[in-house]
């Protein structure tokens, strides 16, 4: 892990010009998708790998075309599992016996302990079946696993990793692990984790100040994909499918201790697939933009602050929320962008992240060809669009924004 | 509907040259499926329209090369309802009171029965919702529709007419209407049996001898993809997620009781989406060839056959499946096509439509490109293979046998 | 058959002097509710048949001391079935092949033809299993059945017959037999139909008028716990987890036809188990006053009327619920009795059937002794209470009213 | 808390004579079982506060008459919130903020530490609603709780807590603490370890040696009701629908890690509300017999040791169950006790309870009066049977061994 010192983190806001970024191209994870698998792995759909993969590879390659330096979530995975204690607190946290019996634990240490790091990357990601555990010489005397058919899977594949915005997010200076909300996500903020702490691209000035969020938060979850830095104060979290009341009143309480922001604003979305993280309804695209959705209701917002030893909250109807938006953003008034759509049209398009674009700087954003009505919209509204092909990773319902965690803009 | 006299129809087996198909190119009804309608509409994803129908183009335009005639449905119906009679009918029993209540078919019929022939088929296939009635000046007081939104949609679109395979099926000279499973697809059956019973293409020679099936099945379902003619005295039906043992026994009382057929064989499919109809998991490829999805176990099936007044019917062990088979395609033994690959990829080739092909004629077939391993194994064995992308028409869960009713194979 | 002539029959409102009642004392039905059996039989608990025996004898002995004559259905259930052409129409029409399979029906049918008149109610009623009837010799060659075991229903039991108040229901001297929601419950109106056109308790002066409602109703369902007299004009229908919007509009173009009433009132109730029927929350109890369940929020209502050869329905707010049904009952104001119970109470009360009251007449009722503080409270409100312990036929969710199928009031 | 000196405790079996039992009589918590929360809380029916309490005072009544002291929870929890430092750490894990969030724990905990013991006491186990808060004059500010109406429950109430067999159990000298596998049961778990931990009755002579068990054991779930002591060295544990595989295995590594016990049998229950516990399905009633559900069919099991610093598990087939089950107990075979009942009186017998006996003694048991066919087997068996009428228990899904915790045997 020789590698050259990095440049400084952080995020202050959703839209100022993007420096580094990091991203994770689906790999092996995907072919466990399957009819009966998708479900707990939470995806409608089966996707393809080589058009996923293609597909990704254009959205990389467009970021590095516009300089922003861009980082492999696999490759710093491997580097930390080059070394040896790193390698093995890892596996100690991610063979967990709480999930998987003292007994499998036992037996699938030593021999994932053997493996090349490039391989071990593979299975923390991919998962690993008995099947395949077998063929590495592996006994197993687990009770959970008597009678398993050789295709079950032992240690689950992290195929929505293709989503790095979610298992952590940066704020200001400060790193949110997320609490994920469903089990199938859990072991992805547990990387992010290592990387943060351990990885040389996070060290020095590189470093994050603190890392907050805990285990075992039970009930409080928060995802990344809720996490929307309105300025450098002021920090909006969706309460959605992922992201919990609870979680947020927890957020806020750590991040409000040591004033990293002065305020949160808690936003109510509905509770449903389509609208899973805040993301996926409206986005920033400048100074005193956002993009929405157009059939979204107005939704009820919470200020919460801190007041010496207690916390705040302040309920703000739905009629107020362009306002306690705009307080956020540092404006007069909140630019709503939404497209010109019936609403099966509206439905359909957000369906398709056309709502969840990625910022590369004030104006100028990333988005989905097959939005193809919404981006003619922001054009004509001054926005300037840059497209890739993404229907195939569309089908894990996220869009360039979901596939990117901001790790520094200016 | 002055048209030419229609060949002869008819079809007694699965791979006899195909002369004759109705398809249903996908259209406006498509556009209805979103996040919230697709689980009723029993799509597990939202089509890309205008990527769909590129690809039903290419279908056709490759069944039409191959010298297959290629009826469209949506052109049939709108023939029919150019003729006031027949439009009034079809009006009166899509419009069920039993579904719509008494009020709304009071509503609307009115308003239905104005419209041009073309405007009336898409609204028979795509639907209308409250808003669009109310732009044709309708004024709604129907109690089952009060308070509904503009979106509600009052007739239900019928996406799945895209697969022609299921709500009808020719067995020999005889056709069978669906009692389809699902409320969502019973519409489709009417527009099939007033396509067989008065339109000019089904007159004369070119109709069917006799119509079998009925309203009001109940628990009675049979679905066209479960419906295999292994020769053209033997009959096979999946008993499926779709198609239950009840409408097996039904459909085999009705052929058999004027010796349409001589034997049916009931075949029991695990009851999985995945496995949702016979030709998903496997097809007929020559005169003693079969594709079959490599992890199907051994599947219980049943003869039936009729003795006297009584049906009997004999209950064969599963593995007796393939003998079973054989027999049914009169020859000695069953020559099974699996290709060689692992538990995960076969589940995804196979959820891709892998094994759904059509026969053109004996050793020759249609099939999706995405299904890359399994034509390549095909083609290996000795059999032509004509490929066409159709990954986004797969998406609703159906390949190229599943989006044709062959109506005259030689 | 030899019985003496009936009475004049008829029910044109809630509350004259009841006179004649069908009942049902739960028998060997109650012995198939297990914990794997309840829910599709619609139980919440399995009932402890001895006291739910000894409670509803108790029932009937409180009705038969009030003057009340007491009609059992099992009783003449059987007297129809010693007539051998009734008893093979009976069984035609519950031997359905759309449910049961053709090859089932020709398997049962001659067994069951054989059994006494009492041995086949009790198999009507109480089922049949696939041990039973390997017990009185049937070979089963079904398909359907292939494998069942021993205990498999092949005919399943009606433990909700209890409930008489539901398959059928006199409106005036017309009997809606009903199509009732879940199929659980469709064989209850067979049983009623029949003994309304052929036992001669029905016959003569004591007669229907007229039968309304029809088979394969699809989702136009009207339940009788739903159907109230609110007049000798007047009809309220609750819409609810039983009876469809459709299915109430449905019975208003039936009974406006020929004016067998004058308008129908359509109540929206919230679609809750806790709420299934209208009567479950509210019941009449004299000339200008209901019971009501606490917690019910002001509901919707619709009222239909016949205009010239067309429905009209006019939707009336939540606020005049108390107007439209003050105009249904013919005075000026609805009188409303709630218990004053906090919201727990209430709902613990109102599962206990606290509101399913049967009026005797004006102002005296029947009610179950659990209800305590419900009945205190109407007793204190000048109402006569007759208490009865039901707790355990309450486990089957109804009361009283449920109990009871009024035949003939004053 | 000036308490006698308590008798040493300690359970070694299933049957020595019992000396020491711990209980909960049903209270305000039951008021909380409605309709709409019953679901939540794992009961399928409300059950009736007064028959409820009656049948657990003569449960009580009949234990102290056989010279059994009988633990009061309500009374022990009280005495242990009567002192302060214990009170502010047992209101600072019930009012957790990964459950309730921040600013809910910083609303209530001032509110909940003024109440006097006994109605701290009620609101620990009856919950307390958004009403009755505000009535303490509480204003509540937390986001999760913004809109919520007067009814809602802010802290759960724990009607489950009557069964004290499942949050803990005494394996010999040791205290397993369970890991309940439903939110809704978690907070008795705290209790009890409370209660083991710093209440005089369970101080010196009379405390556990260990308590094992923890917090956060995501899907490592043990519950009381599967734990079974065969004999002072072997330990039975069902995996059911609420003890998982790891869970036991967690166990078994903890108890066999300092020789609490020489092995661990795990056995495989199906997964079913029916059979929630083992001890649903079976129980120990002497030396060498048990009484067991006649329909179930044989199970695998596992027996689970320690070999130097490994687990060592072992899978015998179903067919050995027995001979299992017997090596547990150390006799040379099991006397298996199934009353002869059809597959639907069992049923209905099991699901009341008719299994779950508690021994008093060798061959002496508690049973409920209702399971009347199965008692009298055991008489006939020479078992001596003591009844009491528990029906409404019954409904909560338990018999006498799940009300019960033995806290000391001979």
């Amino acid at each position: 892990m020789a590698l050259s010192p990095a440049p400084r983190t952080g995020v202050h806001d959703e839209i100022s010009a993007l420096r580094r970024v990091m991203v994770h191209a689906p790999g092996p994870e995907l072919e466990r998708l399957t009819p009966d698998t998708r479900e707990e792995l939470l995806f409608d759909e089966v996707l393809w790998r080589d058009r996923a993969q293609a597909q990704h590879a254009e959205f990389t390659s467009l970021l590095r075309d516009e300089g922003v330096e861009v980082l492999e979530l696999a490759v710093l995975l491997a580097d930390l599992v080059a070394e040896p204690a790193l390698r093995e607190e890892i596996l100690r946290r991610a063979l967990d016996p709480a999930v998987l019996g003292d007994i499998a634990v036992q037996d699938l240490h030593g021999a994932l302990a053997q493996l090349s790091p490039r391989h071990l990357v593979d299975v923390l990601i991919g998962g690993i079946t008995v099947g395949e555990l077998r063929a590495l010489g592996v006994s197993l005397r687990s009770i959970a696993l008597h009678g398993a058919p050789p295709e079950h899977l032992v240690l689950d594949p992290l195929p929505n990793h293709l989503f790095t915005r979610d298992p952590s997010a940066w704020i200001g200076d400060v790193v949110s692990v997320s609490a994920m909300r469903h089990p199938a996500r859990r072991r992805e903020s547990l990387h992010l984790e290592m990387i943060y702490r351990h990885h040389p691209q996070f060290a020095g000035e590189a470093a994050p100040r603190r890392l907050v969020g805990r285990d075992g938060a039970g009930a409080a979850t928060v995802e990344g994909g809720d996490v929307m830095m309105l300025s450098s104060r002021v920090l909006a979290v969706g309460m959605s499918e992922r992201t919990s009341a609870v979680g947020v009143e927890r957020l806020a309480a750590d991040l409000l201790a040591d004033g990293s922001v002065e305020r949160v604003v808690a936003i109510a979305l509905p509770h449903r697939r389509s609208m899973m993280h805040l993301d996926t309804v409206t986005t920033v695209v400048d100074e005193e933009s956002m993009l929405r959705f157009g059939p979204l209701e107005p939704l009820e917002t919470f200020e919460i602050e801190r007041a010496g030893e207690r916390l705040l909250s302040r309920a703000r109807p739905a009629d107020e929320m362009d306002a306690v938006l705009a307080r956020g953003l540092g404006v007069p008034s909140l630019r709503v962008l939404t497209p010109p759509l019936d609403a099966y049209a509206a439905a359909r398009e957000q369906w398709d992240d056309g709502c969840n674009v990625l910022a590369l700087a004030p104006g100028r954003v990333i988005a989905y060809e097959r939005a193809a009505a919404t981006n003619e919209y922001l054009r004509g509204e001054g926005v300037e669009v840059l497209e890739f092909a993404g229907d195939e990773l569309g089908r894990g319902r996220g869009g360039p924004r979901c596939m990117s965690c901001p790790v520094a803009r200016d």
